[in-house]
């Protein structure tokens, strides 16, 4: 049966590193991977095109597909929008309503980019740790919030306010996502909250710690999430599988995607109940540098190897594209944000051949 | 006039590090300072010796006086307490009930010592920031809160529930604070948030910006939390002082003070409206060396140095004790926790004697 991928190209580099992952989709179907795709608009160019930036044609066209690849939005024009036109918004409302809870983050650094990292090689070589952040709860949706004004003990004056909220089912399905993903790995789980000061952690640590009565394969662990910005620091190949909130795991997440030096390499991905995706590099829309055949496009590539391995159950088609990234860092071919001594600097329609030539 | 000082010497190797500090005081007590001191206590010690983490007497005291030296609180013999009766719980409760809403933590690299990061030299060295962290608000002390049963969509289940909130005049104190640090260093402000998630922090941007008006000499910018943590470990050179919120700083004040490689030097300031403060090391209780004579009192002499400046007005005393820390550094003199290469290796009490020598 035929799988149905929706494309999302977004905004800034996003269009021209989508081009590659398109490439490589071209290229496993000619060979006989059942798949087909179509495109959607989201981010900055459908508020453009229709006002919103996550239109309904584009929620209708994620229901109707097995996995969805997203490349990158937002640029320096809409940040001047009001907040519900802003193209997060559209990143907010897709994971909502697609329901992806589950964001693995893998930190890998691979063997020949070790010294793009600010760490010094001897505790970043061999780094590859992925964080589990749950995506579609906690103080991101929690009601109520906003701005008003109130009285306070200083008299009428404007008062913000968010709520971090978790209940245990949410929880328990995050915890169970994250102790699965461990058992594939080194069975090593951390479970960060902060439960010495906040209540809705606590109940994080109680069910985490329920949970994993069925797991008694993976050894679980439990960090604060402050000892857990240092410890990435400090020695970050302590981990093997991180799990955490959606606040603490956009922070914590991005903290060790930098420890490697080389986030245009690092792909996500965000998985539902039933092992429906949606599928980005984590690095951003890059307005900078779009249009000029300068983005490395191997981050959305390798989102394209972890759509084939957890969404489309293609295995053996996911670790050829793994590879094939492996292969052309290994021949040298390397984008501006990657350059090494010695290496062969390529833009990213040279990069998409090396890879379609390695695969 | 006598300026009186409250010691919470606290638990762990709080006992020794601050028998150093005390021989610190006395010697600049005898050649004139004009100060006074007396002892109470806080965390375990004052669980086991009242049932409480923060004493009513305790309270009395600090309000007595005219700064607070705290060495630091905690064990694992407290772990299994009640919530109330944590020694963590007496560091929030002493924080609120002095007021002291401006946590100063700086992160600085000694020359002798940019070998002890885990970063590249050159990424670190000369590294000197300070987090201007919020400490008496934000959802740490937010209402409603708690864990509680209630009805979901997936049945009756247990809810937990945090409250993340500031009000303008609290966002402006912290701001003007912050602002005032900036201005007596390079004039450079980052402020932190999540303008693009949270309203809480869309106010506090707000805030910020109103009060920079005030401020025209100090050079304000903005970055959403993800994007901090990230260039933190990218290039924490960057920033000159940081101000963000309670939660925020909590995590991206121990990744900046992680960066240095040794967070046995780092001393904090927590400061009231009036200038009145509690100082601490930012390092912990450190159960596991406690009372043999490992620990490194440097942080905590480094904190007299801190409420010299900041809360007794005495910036001369301030700098000889500064001064007297760089000089045992540079003659050599290390604890375990920041052994270099050709070190000579001494244990807390030959530390202290080193910096005695040296004042
Ligand atoms: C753009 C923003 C809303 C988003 C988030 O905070 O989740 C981003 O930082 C991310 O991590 O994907
Ligand atoms: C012990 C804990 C309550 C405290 C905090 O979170 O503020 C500590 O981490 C700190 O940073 O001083």
């Amino acid at each position: 049966m035929t799988q149905n991928i929706l494309l999302l190209a977004g905004d800034g580099i996003g269009p021209e590193i989508m081009a590659q992952a398109v490439r490589v989709l071209e290229k496993l179907k000619s060979e006989g991977l059942d798949i087909a795709w179509d495109n959607a608009l989201i981010g900055g160019c459908a508020v453009d095109a229709t006002g919103v930036p996550f239109p309904p044609e584009t929620l209708t066209k994620c229901q109707a597909s097995d996995a969805v690849l997203l490349a990158a939005v937002g640029g320096p024009q809409y940040d001047t929008l009001p907040r519900e036109q802003r193209p997060e918004r559209g990143l907010l409302a897709i994971r909502k309503e697609m329901q992806v809870f589950s964001n693995l983050r893998p930190a890998v650094v691979y063997p020949e980019l070790v010294e793009a990292s600010t760490l010094k090689p001897e505790v970043v070589a061999g780094l590859d740790i992925i964080i589990v952040r749950e995506l579609v709860g906690d103080i991101y949706f929690g009601e109520p919030r906003g701005i008003e004004v109130r009285q306070t003990e200083n008299g009428s004056e404007r008062v913000g306010f968010n709520t971090m909220i978790y209940s245990e089912s949410e929880i328990r399905r995050i915890a169970h996502s994250a102790f699965k993903t461990a058992q594939k790995r080194h069975k090593k789980l951390c479970s960060v909250d902060k439960m010495n000061v906040l209540e809705a952690t606590q109940l994080w640590r109680d069910v985490v710690i329920e949970v994993s009565a069925e797991y008694p394969d993976v050894e679980l662990s439990h960090m604060l999430v402050d000892n857990a910005a240092m410890q990435l620091v400090r020695n970050p190949k302590q981990f093997d599988v991180v799990v955490t909130g959606n606040m603490f795991g956009d922070i914590l997440s991005d903290a060790a995607s930098m420890l490697t030096g080389s986030i245009g390499m690092l792909p996500s991905a965000s998985l539902d109940a039933n092992g429906k995706g949606l599928y980005e590099p984590i690095h951003g829309s890059a307005p900078d540098i779009a249009g000029k055949n300068l983005a490395n496009p191997l981050a959305m590539i390798l989102s394209v190897a972890m759509m084939l391995r957890h969404s489309l159950n293609k295995v053996t088609y996911a670790d050829r594209v793994d590879n094939a990234v492996k292969t052309v860092l290994a021949q040298g071919y390397r984008t501006g944000d990657i350059m090494t001594v010695g290496g062969k600097k390529v833009g990213t329609v040279e990069m998409g051949d090396a890879v379609l030539a390695a695969l």
